[in-house]
């Protein structure tokens, strides 16, 4: 049964929640993550790759990946997705990973096949709550994270509670305009962050400047923010240069959220997060060029220490964290 | 007695607390507006000039006020003034108008000289949230509101209540910046949003123009705004112009704030919003262009209907507004 209602306050640490048995299922577009998080630690962990694209057959894949981790149905499953996410019904609206899903009733359908509590979170929200429950934030009620992958995603927590917005699609922080007249971007908007930040948006910037850079795009252009760390790392300077403006972006417009929310904890997840001591000098820097001082001092850039398992702790904090009103 | 735990919840229209009488205070630079509002009318009202800079005269001088205003202590006073406000302890912490005040305990003050309760709020969010209770976003639960003045100034209200920030300095819509290498701010950064679209922002632009809009800025820059609109409304299309910009970037700040938070209701108020009808037009262009359909469908842009007794009726809605957690 889905009973959003039901749904306990956030388990920031200190507070009940957090050490309560959970699953946390990370469901992307060709694998499933999941994992049984008992104490705030990954007890067990299943990935599997994902069968087919037709919501019954995943409902019947991922009952299947519960019935593996555990066979108490008082333990409640968390399940983080891609896309316009209903929390409050456990709903995909839209998926970029399924697009023939539309107001798919995913959390309802697997609760009934499972015999678990189904809670479902948008992949980004989800991370950020894992961050601030399991991760570097963890005591921090009111965080902003930015989970910079392919694309940019973010994710928002005031007062101890995930803000969803109006409509359940607050935390586009990827298109946000950093640069007004830049770069296209497919939401028909110039100048997203994630055209700059995220990985392709890198592998972007690598393609305007030539070779010998540009070549790190072939074959996978989402593949060259790692083998461009990885020459920033030998002392490349412009590998450091390129995350130093990534860097930058970020602060420009972490210094607009900060401006707009007051909030002190900001955090980096996500790949490209990888190259965090590259990237968040420039990014602090930049915030304090952005804000006032006043503002600017006793903010904390973290980078998020959840990794790999961010999707698989972000879904299982998810069973925690109360719905705004 | 100041009792900030016992302040009721925010008395959006239809619910308990809108219909009950207060005192609204606007303390500005100069002057003191103040007003009974009933049943979210504005029963009576006092207007007088500061009469002094140093704080007991002040405290005094808002004390006569109030009992010019009411004898019944049971009913409750609300201050607004500009700067940096701790709404939880009612204190001033930095004031632009009375520079010497550091952490200034104005709303005990206040309590023990007047003999009522009274609650201390920022200028910006006491406007933003007297728009929402009795204002043109009377019914909004989530509000995100621009006051046009001298500078920028903000208010957010999420699910009901004021957002203040983990610092109570929420809110500071004006410094966000919208041309990353624009002209520079007193804050320290360039590009903010008050450069443009404040009425400072907009004289500069005038002057940045040369002559003829540039003698508008002549003897009085602040006063240069409301003498373009009336250029404005007599069909001149540089004074058009002028506004569809300030329009253009409002649009772009506010495209990232809807991105954030999902917010659907944004206001403009103070006197620069006196050009709504040429303002809105574009801002809401930008904010579609900036913004995903999905996202900017079903944002209202609306005109605070307050005006020049915002400020009284912002203050009295503050005695009404819940604390966030």
């Amino acid at each position: 049964m889905v009973a959003p209602s039901a749904r306990p306050s956030v388990g920031i640490e200190g507070q009940p929640g957090s050490a309560r048995p959970s699953v946390g299922i990370d469901l992307g577009g060709t694998r499933i993550k999941a994992g049984l998080v008992v104490d705030g630690q990954l007890a067990a962990e299943r990935v599997v790759g994902v069968a087919a694209r037709d919501p019954d057959a995943i409902v019947a894949q991922l009952a299947s990946v519960i019935a593996e981790l555990t066979s108490d149905p008082a333990i409640p499953v968390g399940l983080a997705a891609a896309g316009v996410i209903d929390a409050r019904t456990s709903t995909v609206r839209e998926s970029p990973n399924f697009p023939s899903w539309k107001d798919f009733s995913l959390g309802a359908r697997l609760a009934r096949a499972s015999g678990h509590r189904v809670y479902l979170e948008n992949d980004a929200n989800a991370v950020i709550l894992g961050e601030a429950i399991y991760g570097v934030a963890r005591g921090a009620s009111s965080v902003v994270g930015y989970t910079l992958g392919t694309g940019v995603g973010g994710g928002i927590l005031l007062g101890g509670r995930l803000w969803r917005g109006e409509r359940g699609m607050a935390g586009e922080l990827g298109h946000v305009t950093v640069v007004p007249d830049g770069r296209p971007c497919n939401c028909g908007n110039r100048g997203c962050l994630e055209r700059y930040a995220g990985q392709v948006g890198i592998a972007e910037t690598l393609l305007a400047l030539g070779p010998p850079l540009s070549r790190l795009t072939d074959p996978e252009p989402s593949d060259a923010a790692r083998r461009l760390s990885e020459l920033a790392a030998h002392g490349d300077p412009d590998a450091i240069a390129i995350f130093a403006e990534v860097g930058r972006f970020l602060g420009q417009a972490a210094a607009a959220v900060v401006l707009t929310l007051d909030v002190t904890t900001l955090v980096l997840a996500g790949g490209v997060a990888g190259a965090f001591d590259l990237i968040a000098p420039a990014m602090q820097a930049e915030l304090e060029r952005r804000t006032f001082r006043s503002m600017s001092d006793g903010v904390r850039i973290l980078h998020g220490t959840l990794g790999a398992h961010a999707g698989i702790f972000g879904a299982a904090a998810s069973t925690l964290a109360a719905l705004p009103d």
